[in-house]
């Protein structure tokens, strides 16, 4: 295709995508389950085929010496089919969120004031190389009664087109327009150019990958993005913390997972605990094999662990590295966090109900934690069912974004003839 | 100023603006409403110096030929004064939006997960001429937590200088930042676009004004907005309404006044109907003034009614016009507005449950009412108690926007030490 035709493709899954919402507005709850349970039938009634179609872009990557981490993303085995599968059914069986009915009010001239749940319309995924994300995006996309166009990485390209033949057939199998989920069908990268300025037809762009994808994404986008950049998480002990618990929650958020957006950065330590607490997380975070950059006062005493750089402090790591600093006061910790955080997940270890207080209300971040480790950030762990992602947006959805990210409300009045005098 | 300047100057608002955000994450509720009262004193007590003040752009308009009605928007008088000093009052006596907390839910492992209603932070308003927006806008910023930039028209600079450091005076004698409102300090256009691209200091754009300038600041804004566009907005006459009922409720949607953004612009008459409702209804608009324009079945019906064509269905009169058309079904009505409307406020009038529902369903407009006429399409009328305006976004806050659209929320987390394992 040529760049001309790329930006033709564009528009006119636009335009197919903003019919198939509108479509969608009549999409019963019934329709939408059917759907999803058909479309885990396709996958398993297709697995050989899905991945000897897999299997030719597996090929097309090695033979172009792509990096192993990538081609392994890019593999679909069986536990991935079992497990779209079961995403699928999953999502059939959460409750709809379309069309429900906030708390109505009544107004003094009678008339009912509520607000209805609806969907956001018109949504575009922008993606890296696993294809299961074809099948996670559009389910999550179809349940909250929006239109989809889903845009997946080069390398897996054959796989992403398969799979959404597979969820057009489900579409179909319930009624429902097969346009309400489209892949997109060139490997051309204009295309993500055209998608994220589709001001008149896309809604929503929401980006799934690394940060260097959706910084470039965000810069040009004029479509509004739900996105994630930073996870810089803290955890600040407090001088009023259980020591024992500080322990646990410091190792837990350090080393769940070095490369989660939740996993702690940067350690905050009271100075009037710093000495007897310090040495004890050293030696447990040192022997699991974490390095340790500290500030003076740390250095001190922590004799093994490096000197932290500005750097540090700005640093997220996603590996086996802490940054230390002891600050003197709450005020010093809030002021670091606010200074050097990234706004996603911080948290403090105390007893003190006034302190834990001020420090939820404070720090300007879209998690904030009391006696917890930061790796909670999961939209599972929260209680919502389902993840689009993490939003470290101000408007809209902030923190985990669960299936009520992807909608919005409509005022609904009723009344029996009121005027307005 | 050189326009270099300008974009320093703005930047340093910004600047400033964000730290006077952080500052103000600590503000009471009490010390917010102390300002506030402050500031209606202030403005009292400046009384004469203010109107002195105003005379001097109006002096300037005036010799610079401006229209009567942009000078007459532009005056302050001794009523403008009351009614600033009374808005600023009554935002003073609502509830903090800040610090709430939502339903609280208890997870598995007895984690406490719930949402704080926090400010959005930085917030830019750009209007028109009426020196007053400078106060409501003010006090709308403040009372949700928020630091604001105010760019007023540059007819009313001198005015909205003097009110901004009333603003001032009042934020100090409450312990506030003087910096969290600020008043741009040029007249030079070049300000409105340093401010609407200034992603690192400002979260959201809130412009007030005709839809040219929105539309305008839309195409260069890269920081969000909160905006109004078009009020297309149609009332459907269902063969189910109750007829007196729809008389009365479509002349009030038509006459109550013509320059509403919820003024209905299309009248839709269901066929079984038409020939019995259209003269009753034809005759009360044209006698009060209402030019019709109808498709071929109407003027039928209404011979002095003239054609309409296309043009007639996307157009916002703000006036006293009123298209008509004679549809054959509720889908008729539906697809219709779908077409034509701009997803603003629309109005059905039928006696029949079902018919009620499917319009409120299927209608994706941010308002969408039963038995109501479309003016009613106010926050206060809904009981937002302030609006900042309407909003034709999607995302984030749509249709009358309260002081809740001007906040955000984090997630609050609390535990005792559990860890993810």
């Amino acid at each position: 295709m040529t760049t001309l035709n790329v930006e033709a493709h564009i528009k006119q899954l636009g335009e197919q995508a903003k019919q198939a919402a509108r479509a969608m507005l009549k999409a019963t709850g019934e329709q939408k389950a059917l759907a999803l349970r058909s479309m885990a039938e396709g996958i398993l009634a297709a697995r050989d085929e899905i991945k000897q179609v897999n299997a030719k872009d597996v090929a097309l990557a090695t033979a172009q010496n792509l990096e192993a981490p990538l081609i392994d993303r890019l593999s679909i085995t069986d536990k991935t089919i079992d497990q779209m599968a079961q995403g699928l059914r999953q999502i059939a069986l959460m409750p709809d969120p379309i069309g429900s009915l906030g708390p109505t009010s009544v107004r003094p001239n009678g008339m009912h004031v509520s607000q209805m749940r609806v969907p956001l319309g018109v949504i575009g995924i922008i993606y890296e190389s696993r294809p299961n994300v074809t099948i996670d995006a559009a389910a999550l996309c179809l349940k909250s009664g929006n239109a989809c166009i889903l845009r997946g990485g080069s390398e897996a390209f054959h796989s992403n087109v398969r799979l959404g033949q597979i969820v057009s057939a489900g579409l179909a199998s319930a009624g429902l327009s097969q346009q309400a989920v489209q892949v997109v069908q060139t490997t051309d990268r204009a295309a993500v150019g055209h998608l994220v300025t589709l001001t008149d037809y896309i809604d929503v762009i929401v980006p799934r990958g690394g940060k260097s994808l959706i910084s470039r994404l965000a810069k040009e986008a004029t479509v509004p993005m739900i996105k994630h950049l930073d996870g810089n998480c803290h955890v600040y002990v407090d001088q009023g913390a259980d020591l024992v618990m500080a322990e646990n929650i410091v190792f837990n958020a350090k080393t769940y997972r070095y490369g989660v957006c939740g996993a702690m950065e940067t350690l905050l330590v009271h100075k009037d605990i710093a000495t007897q607490f310090l040495p004890v997380i050293a030696q447990r975070l040192q022997a699991h094999g974490v390095e340790l950059r500290g500030c003076p006062e740390t250095t001190k005493i922590i004799i093994t662990a490096n000197p932290a750089s500005e750097d540090d402090w700005a640093t997220e790591y996603l590996g086996p590295t802490l940054a230390i600093k002891v600050v003197s006061k709450l005020d010093e910790a809030i002021a670091h966090i606010t200074l050097w955080g990234s706004g996603h997940t911080d948290s403090i270890v105390t007893q003190d109900i006034d302190t834990a207080e001020r420090f939820q209300r404070e720090v300007d971040s879209s998690s904030v934690y009391v006696n917890l480790p930061t790796c909670f950030a999961d939209g599972f762990e929260y209680g919502l069912g389902a993840e689009i992602g993490i939003s470290t947006n101000r408007l809209h959805a902030r923190g985990p974004v669960g299936l009520e990210g992807l909608t919005t409300y409509k005022w609904v009045l009723r009344g029996h003839g009121q005027i307005r005098g």
